[in-house]
């Protein structure tokens, strides 16, 4: 007797992750586990048995692992990403022939059967056929297995036998893989450092650091500045640009295309006759203040990351020495950056199109592994889909080679697919579109898109609360409450986040005019003085918002959002948890930042595996007040002037004995 | 002034129709428009002009036509499938530098921006090398534009000159499409004929055909009954096999191991000493009788569709002439088909693990092109998922490329994801779990499954109200108002449809015993005798729905189902119509058939573009009773003594005058 198993009889399909049929990578960070599924099923009805096999990129040699089916011919599989860099892997099944006789075989005994000896022999076969290709001891005992169930013991001994556990385990071990069927491509799955998952920014203008009112900043200055960003539990410090900042078309306060003597432009304008992307604004201090203040910061737990902001002033060097890489109009101009009817003269875009694009894409990679160099291993990148796509999958995966540890984050505002497809090209993490979402539903929709669709395998969102550039309507008129609860979201939503200060934690509200998202005043045009010290500081709430999500893991994660439902459209609540519910939070904040928001809302602990007639207990760690509740509706209420959000931690109060 | 466009700025995915990244082809049926959609994006803000190409996969030469961008990115073109056969169809991208400077030109103008001379210059420069890409008159107009957009003409003149339509219209013709990008594989649509696409099918037993009680029916018979058939508007009439049927473990009457020596056996324990899948049972009579059938059929606007079982009863002329083509067990007997405990010894199933596939896989697709010989187009092919899924992507290739005409109906009544494969490797329609969806969210989320994801594009439903091996709870407890609500929905729903009769129109409802879905002396086993001319017969009310479905093009088609809601759980309510809302047809089923349901239904007027003041009118082509109704909710009240359905056709009284 023999079967056939024809290959194109098992399918494998549906796998996940998998970005664009693996044309990209997914990505984990170390610690991560790898979930991996597929769709894998064959005709007829055969037991089918499926391996996950997985290893480092620069390896060859597979792990495997079994993976287990769900329903619907969905099976599962897993692996720990231990180490930065690529992980490889694939999946294979097979039909198992004896598992197929054991399934069939058992459903005959129950029924009681009569005639079971004839299907005894066909075990004794594929027992013998599998003994053949055991070697040693294994092969000797699965030889007498065969012989004894064609023996003249009696029946209720052979069943014994061929259904017991040890020879399950030897047909498993010993099974015929020669007709595994493999999937057809190897997917990659790219492991970043940890804090490419969880971490909590903080940008800020170096030239406003100064302790004096009106004099210019310096890395000395921001030093003295570090146990106050520390203190609220920020571990990325990012600098708008540092460099030499152009005279020509230099903007003045608020935009104005006038300029004073004094105005010091925009950090955006990079380049002067001081040099260019690889230089240090002199007024900030030297590159070994710059080092100094990295190792300062590290001692703080923090590290800095800079600015890639590929464009140039009119007076960047690289304008004489490489006209090639600019624009030049009919009227023998430089092209400047415009966004008609927009006009930004202070600044000159590369024109990705010049006929030398090689010597400008090294160029500009060199600026990054200049700056690598110095020690910095986060980049955050100014408007990177104005770049050409396969610019930055090449200069990402250059770095990459040599620096594996560096962050790149995506600062692209503009269509979704575009801000995707970046996401893909290589960049660690991305704004989002968080700043614009400030209803119920907008939130739930966008949320739900980021972490449960499958953008969460390559789409890393930071979420900030406001930037040099946003400051939005919802924080304008909304006053405190509306800068504590937009905090809580983006600290608790999603495991990266961010916020633009001193502005944030002294609540600057103020736009340039009616209707505007840009700062009256804006730093990016003039130095501020911020006095960090005001009472009505929103430092120490920022503190503990930064302090409960390094000690609860179920923030560092995205991927295991839920939103529960609340019966108020101002009232929005969500749940984490890690798998073994040790860590568990649920958030509810009141989205209306005027008024008191009262409801009940759903706690998913049917799902969780609480008793539904025993109590639970919740320790709102914002307030420090301890609530005990029972069964899935509760009421809530948030008084936005007293805190316009809880942040519970659940526990079980009668979790069911361990099996 | 050159921009060089380097290829991977583009970006083309999430092409549709594709199914499995192209591995296996979209099906369409002749007369559909096929709908191409595409993402679409580059880096940057330039403009982009897409094409869709297409050609009948015999023909070299792409006809061109272009795509439109819907929002996001996301992109519409489409061809009309004129033709069975295949056809292949791409995609192809360009930045248009021309509608690029255009489109910013526009905003400069609205915006009164004053140094507009150079921005034309640009434009005279690429009207120039575009010209230089033309021949003839249109290079040297062009030629003349570009000096025109030089010379001292006002600029008043120069803007209306470059923003014209005529050089948009040139401009685009002359266009370099040399960067142009290409989507990185050529998709395939299948075309069927139109019957693929929309039938109604009536399955019957040939034997049971007798005009006299007891008297084993013939294909006389049956031609006798063909106008009674083709009367209630059928035009596919499906026969269980006619082949010879086997002695040995023949069934008796309600599947009894024990057959006297009258009992006919069931028809797919095929072959005897009479011969096998070639041959005819000798008492439904010759193959020259089968042929008359046929011709006789056709006049009436039906086609036989025969039924493939590759299977055989223990006295098929194969066991003994191909042993190697059964599996042998290692008591020296065949192994008969088993679904542990159930046996049946009457049925051998072949072994596809055979070691001389190939003879069998011939075999059995020369049964397929034996019949094809004779004349027959349809097949119903019997649990294709009990057979190894290459098998039968090669049988229907084979038998396609000498017959493009052949329909394969797939009953497979299995898991999801085995129907859907086997749907992907060639079969025309499939059986579905219509049968077991019976209530609102049920039949709501199977149909919006079907209809409104990507299964639509490959995977046919035909949803039959009962079958010999089904007889559902809901038929046999619900009643006259059952069938008719369930022949309502299997017509309505989808395109494709079928019933088992006369059972069906004669209301049998009796299953073998409680809790079974089995009718109670089941035609499988025994010869029927139906008083087809019984006054409570259902042959009117199906002439009727099938006359609607025939006059109604909206009912022809599944992707345009919409379901509606309503406020009662028990009434269903959904809509089709053509594009041009010409044949707009909306159906309320009362699902509860005992009692009388009320409720109000949401008509999406607005959708359709109706005056949300105006009334509108609604005929109910199963009543002839006319309703007028204003605005979106509406109240509806359908008691199931007298009909459990509406199905109105709808005419917007108020249609807006043509612009």
């Amino acid at each position: 007797m023999k079967i056939e198993e024809n290959n194109a009889r098992i399918i494998i399909e549906g796998v996940t992750p998998q970005v664009d049929d693996g044309r990209f990578p997914a990505k984990a960070v170390v610690g991560d586990t790898v979930t991996v599924e597929a769709d894998i099923y064959a005709d007829g009805h055969d037991t089918l048995a499926a391996r996950l096999l997985y290893r480092r990129q620069e390896q060859n040699k597979w792990t495997e692992s079994p993976m287990k089916p769900l329903v619907n011919d969905r099976w599962r599989g897993s692996f720990t990403a231990d180490k930065t860099g690529n992980y490889v892997f694939n999946i294979t099944a097979r039909v198992d022939r004896f598992q197929s006789w054991l399934s069939d075989f058992k459903k005959r005994v129950e029924a009681g059967q009569p005639d079971l000896e004839v299907y005894l022999q066909t075990a004794a076969g594929l027992i013998a056929e599998a003994g053949r290709r055991a070697s040693g001891a294994d092969g000797q005992k699965m030889a007498k297995w065969a012989n004894m169930l064609k023996s003249e013991a009696t029946t209720t001994q052979k069943i014994k036998l061929a259904t017991g556990v040890e020879v399950g385990r030897l047909m498993d071990r010993y099974a015929d893989r020669r007709r595994a069927v493999t999937f057809d491509r190897e997917l990659v799955v790219a492991v970043d450092r940890a804090k490419a998952g969880f971490g909590a920014w903080y940008e800020m203008f170096p030239r406003s650091a100064s302790a004096t009112p009106g004099q210019h900043g310096t890395f000395r200055d921001c030093e003295d500045r570090l146990p106050y960003i520390a203190g609220m539990g920020f571990d990325v410090l990012y600098f708008p640009p540092i460099h030499p900042i152009g005279r020509t078309c230099r903007k003045g306060k608020n935009n104005s295309v006038n300029c004073d003597a004094n105005d010091p432009g925009t950090p955006w304008a990079i380049g002067g006759k001081e040099g260019g992307h690889k230089a240090i604004h002199p007024r900030l201090g030297t590159l070994e203040d710059f080092r100094h203040l990295m190792d300062t910061a590290g001692k703080y737990g923090m590290e800095i990351a800079l600015d890639i902001a590929f464009q140039c002033s009119p007076d960047h060097p690289y304008v004489k020495e490489h006209p090639e890489w600019f624009l030049w109009r009919p009227d023998g101009t430089v092209q400047y950056a415009e966004n008609p009817p927009k006009k930004y003269q202070d600044i000159y875009p590369f024109n990705f199109g010049t006929e030398r694009p090689k010597e400008l894409w090294e160029e500009l990679k060199s600026i990054v592994t200049y700056w690598a160099q110095q020690g910095v291993r986060i980049f955050r990148v100014d408007n990177p889909h104005t770049k050409p796509f396969p610019f930055w999958e090449w200069l990402i995966s250059g770095v990459k080679r040599e620096y594996p540890d560096v962050i790149f984050l995506s600062e692209a505002f503009t269509r979704p697919k575009v801000m995707y497809h970046l996401a893909k090209l290589g960049f660690t993490q991305s704004y989002t579109y968080f700043t614009w979402r400030n209803g119920k539903r907008d939130l739930t929709e966008y949320l739900t898109e980021l972490t449960q669709t499958g953008l969460r395998d390559f789409f890393r969102p930071n979420f900030w609360t406001n930037t040099p550039d946003i400051l939005h309507a919802y924080l304008q008129a909304g006053g405190r409450a509306a800068f504590m609860a937009r905090l809580v979201l983006a600290a608790t939503l999603t495991s990266s986040y961010g916020i633009y200060g001193p502005a944030y934690e002294l609540m600057e509200s103020t736009p340039r005019e009616p209707g505007s998202e840009e700062y009256l005043n804006s730093e990016k045009y003039e130095l501020k003085h911020w006095d960090i010290d005001r009472p009505d500081s929103l430092r120490e709430f920022i503190t503990r918002v930064n302090r409960i999500r390094r000690e609860n893991p179920a923030l560092q994660h995205n991927r295991n959002l839920w939103f529960n439902v609340t019966d108020n459209e101002q009232l929005l609540c969500y749940s984490k948890h890690t798998d073994d519910l040790s860590s568990l939070i649920m958030v509810v904040v009141n989205l209306d930042p005027h008024r008191t928001q009262s409801g009940v809302v759903n706690v998913p602990i049917e799902p969780w595996g609480f008793d539904t007639e025993k109590p639970y207990q919740l320790d709102d760690l914002l307030a420090d007040t301890r609530y005990t509740w029972r069964g899935s509706w509760n009421y809530v209420e948030l008084n936005p002037a007293v805190s316009p959000a809880h942040i519970f931690h659940i526990v079980n109060l009668a979790p069911a004995p361990p099996r």
